[in-house]
């Protein structure tokens, strides 16, 4: 009865709007696990500067899962099974981000903290390509998608690079923080693959 | 002055998005009752498997039911005050599911969180049978909800065991999150009965 | 450029989106004030029934606000400052619900927390007031909603027994509860005024 | 495929619908640091009289700044990734009103809250700022947001304004907050440059 157009528009509209919600849920629920310092001074406030050094690197984390989901959802057509369960297995793990924030915030000189952050960040790297695959079986090999995300480069070395930072954890966890850093500058630029479209 | 079927559109549009707000802050609140470790080490996270595995489950459970939902209000086309009602009595018993969540995580050994679990399981696919009728009855016998749904094998057999589920955690609670994830299992592949609508 | 109608529609489509995600979030962070049992036993369950029977009497009360507001939006037409302040003096009033629901869960017996809670849905009642006429001010006496409205019975007696349940919770909490009962019951029918709209 | 108009509403659509949900659970997250009271007695409430007043404030300014943001984004035509990044700064700072709001609630006659506050106000005024630059860099010259925006006097006084309460806390907090009430008074009237359009 609708257009075929706005079918698809609708058809991915729910979902989009199922993941904003959790995923401003998940960006916002940090900022609640910043726990309020204790004492009213400047010294109980910098107690809080490593917890609040990890937020702002997960706040910019989640900001560019959200822009490049944003981004991909906006070149998908359809809505398969598949889509939306690849979808749901992204949210896990983004999910977890924030009590491992908080769990940083208090033991971030620990190697255990540093290195579950950087498997849960592997995991999702790996379910954002799972999506993506998902997406291109669904809307068949003329996909935008398909066309436009070519070799993925920047997702593989994200995968690499969480990889490097689960496994360097071991050795000291600061080599961890340094390269989630890296992942969120090559990051901050969006994908032009998608942009464009 | 809007046409008829952009006026059904808006109709249940703002439902669902209510219910998707609902739905997302369910789901991304139980990961914040997942508390973080005490201590920096893998083995303090360790303790918290038993937490992570349940929470694992209800995210996987409340993903089924949001996908359920989504499919049931895409067929639906008049939102009345009983739909309304009986959508807002599914999302009661859904939002319990996150305290019953901590609470497991924390018992796991015990018999009752294991049985409130199902009970809670019990009410809210009673809900969703309740919704699916209540929106049959706005719809009238026409409803692409009536064709599709048939005889509602599905939810039929999930409350069934659902309901064991709840009995048998008398027994043994592990009985009943075998259970849990049968009904996963069964779900998992999402209604054919609506998705080709 | 947009149609006047459309525009209309975009209108009030962000101010029920924002209005939404409040709601949802109230309603569902209620559930999270809900604590999980100390024990893993029934006997400790028992103890948190005084908090769960408030936290569905919270429940059902933000439902009705909206469902309410829901009707009262679909039949608002234009957006003015004076809408949106009232709309968010209305969230103001709805946002203490949770902490109330809190309170009493922990000391129902107690005078005040019932007091309070009255208290609290009197400026809500007064604040939804206040937003149906910013509206029919913003939309002229031709709207739908001046039309539709008439003499606001129902609006007029919750705020009557409110008040009354504010009063006689120095009496008695019992018969506070018992009030925000009826007028729960009162509402439970969606208006009629806006449904047909 | 889809006309113009309707792209580029879609294309905010999607921003301002995440930026609704986060701000929507930043306003309502705030609602649930308000601790309840200890005991179930008025003189209990009444200690949380100072942390209720610093909400009502938080509340307001949250509002004032969704408001604008609202206005802002539906003169707004182009979404590119300057425009995405500048609106996730402006998140960011305004995600960590509940934390210092509920620091605040706790410590209200001491400086550093205060000063940390406004230093916060001036993140965030500043980052408004940027995103309307961005904006306007997106749509070209002939932006409705250039036109209307002018000389931005009112952006411009609460950027001093907030400025000089971070410097005044240090004498006492009491004059911040007074000034914080003057940037509330200020904007309450919302923007008549973006209203008319």
């Amino acid at each position: 009865m609708m257009p075929p157009g706005n079918q698809g528009e609708s058809e991915t509209g729910r979902l989009e709007a199922f993941s904003d919600g959790v995923l401003a849920v998940i960006i916002t629920i940090m900022a609640l696990e910043l726990k309020a310092p204790v004492e009213g001074t400047f010294r109980s406030l910098r107690e809080r500067l490593p917890a609040l050094l990890i937020y702002i690197l997960s706040f910019t984390l989640i900001g560019i899962w959200w822009n490049n989901h944003h981004h991909l959802l906006r070149a998908a057509r359809r809505v398969t099974a598949g889509v939306m369960w690849a979808n749901l297995h992204l949210l896990f793990w983004l999910s977890l981000i924030p009590v491992l924030t908080e769990w940083i915030g208090e033991h971030y000189q620990e190697h255990a903290p540093a290195a579950t952050y950087g498997f849960v960040c592997v995991g999702a790297a790996a379910a954002f390509t799972i999506l993506v695959r998902a997406i291109i079986r669904a809307d068949g090999s003329t996909s935008p998608v398909a066309a436009a995300i070519g070799r993925d480069d920047k997702g593989r070395i994200s995968l690499v690079i969480y990889a490097a930072a689960t496994a360097l954890a071991f050795v000291s966890p600061y080599i961890s923080y340094a390269l989630f850093v890296v992942v969120a500058v090559i990051w901050f630029v969006p994908d032009r693959r998608f942009t464009n479209l």
